[in-house]
Parts: C-alpha cells; structure tokens; sequence
C-alpha cells in the first residue's frame, strides 16, 4: 500500500489520541502535502519541532495500529466488498426482471459505498 | 443494543489498551458470562478488586470509543452488509443463468462473512 495512504489511514483512525500540536502538523503533513519547511513557517515553529512531532506522532500511531490492528481489520472488509463488488458486475442483468436488475443495481451502489467509505 | 454485547465489542476493539488484569477480569464478565463472587474465587483476589477493575476498565473502553468511534465506524459497516444482504436475498434467481445465480449465491455468502466478522 501506499506509505502516505497508509499513515494517512492511521491518523483518521487513531488521530484523536494524539496531542492536538502533533495531529495538526501530521494533518499538514500528510494530507494537505505540505513539506517541513512550509509547516515550519505556517505555525511559526521551528523545522526540528516540525520532526519531532511527526516522528512522535507516527511512533504513537503505529503503536495503536500494533497494538489493536483496527485499520487491517477495516481494510479487511473494504477488500471484501471489492471482491463482492467485482462478483455483482460479472451478473448479466437482461435476463433479470426490471425490479429484480434495479435491486442489483441498488445493491452494487451500496457495496461501492462500503468500498468508498 | 445489548448492554453486553456492546461492551464486549467495545472490549474486542480496545481490549488491548487496558492493562491485563483488567482485560482477564472484563472477558470473564462480559464473555464468559462469570459473576463478580465467580471471578474473585477464581483469581483469588476481593471482590472489590473485581469491581475496581470492571469499572476502571469499562471506563477506558468507554474513553477510547468516545474519542475514536471505531465500534460506531465498523457497526455502520455491518448494518449496510445487512441491507444488502436482504436485497440480495429477495432477488429471484429462478429467471438467472446458472452461472449467475452461482455468482449470486457466493456473493450472499461473502456479504454473511461481512455481517458476522
């Protein structure tokens, strides 16, 4: 997976354990692209700050993610509704009824929430 | 929802986060169904131990869910799984290939494995 995708992942579910200083700066960090540089000077802190709350930040995330594995097991269940997802394409509808092919399609919308959420 | 079975969840989710007395003594209650007399036999400590960690312990899990909602997040996921898995039961495969009604029958076994994880 993704490096950043995965951290990402981490600091949505496991964010809020954090301190507020190190959740802003991951948050720059890793989901608005900013580098140490920029958010150095947009929180007036110095580079080393930066850092070192990151560095901190993501030792305490993935202490979380050892310790209650959470995002493996929602990840686990996107893969599941992929899998089910790909299944409900491969269906060949015209042979269906018209109500029996929109509960199908109702059905693939909602995996593909599942998938998306 | 069932007041045990929620805080079972909530002990499946976090468990990992209390300390291990804490965690022995709240599975013998909430998953083996022991009384407080039952576990302080058992452990041979007072039955005031028992409750202190009980309530200790419930209190973290508590914390935890307030702050991440993952319990919440994952029950969501379940309850779509449910709603699909009744379209899904309701469409007539009589009509279907049998190929695709194969297809479908996996699907409603693979959206089962979503419900009971």
């Amino acid at each position: 997976m993704d490096k950043v995708y995965e951290a990402a992942l981490l600091l949505d579910f496991y964010g809020q354990l954090l301190t507020k200083r190190q959740f802003e700066i991951l948050d720059l960090y890793l989901n608005n692209d900013y580098s140490l540089g920029e958010i150095a000077e947009h929180l007036n802190i110095s580079r080393q700050g930066v850092y070192d709350n990151i560095k901190r930040g993501r030792a305490m995330l993935d202490r979380m993610e050892e310790k209650l594995g959470l995002v493996h097991k929602f990840l686990q269940q996107k893969n599941r509704a992929l899998e089910i997802l790909k299944d409900i394409k491969s269906i060949d509808i015209s042979s269906m009824s018209v109500e029996d092919a929109k509960i199908l399609k109702r059905v693939e919308e909602r995996i593909e929430e599942i998938v998306e959420s």
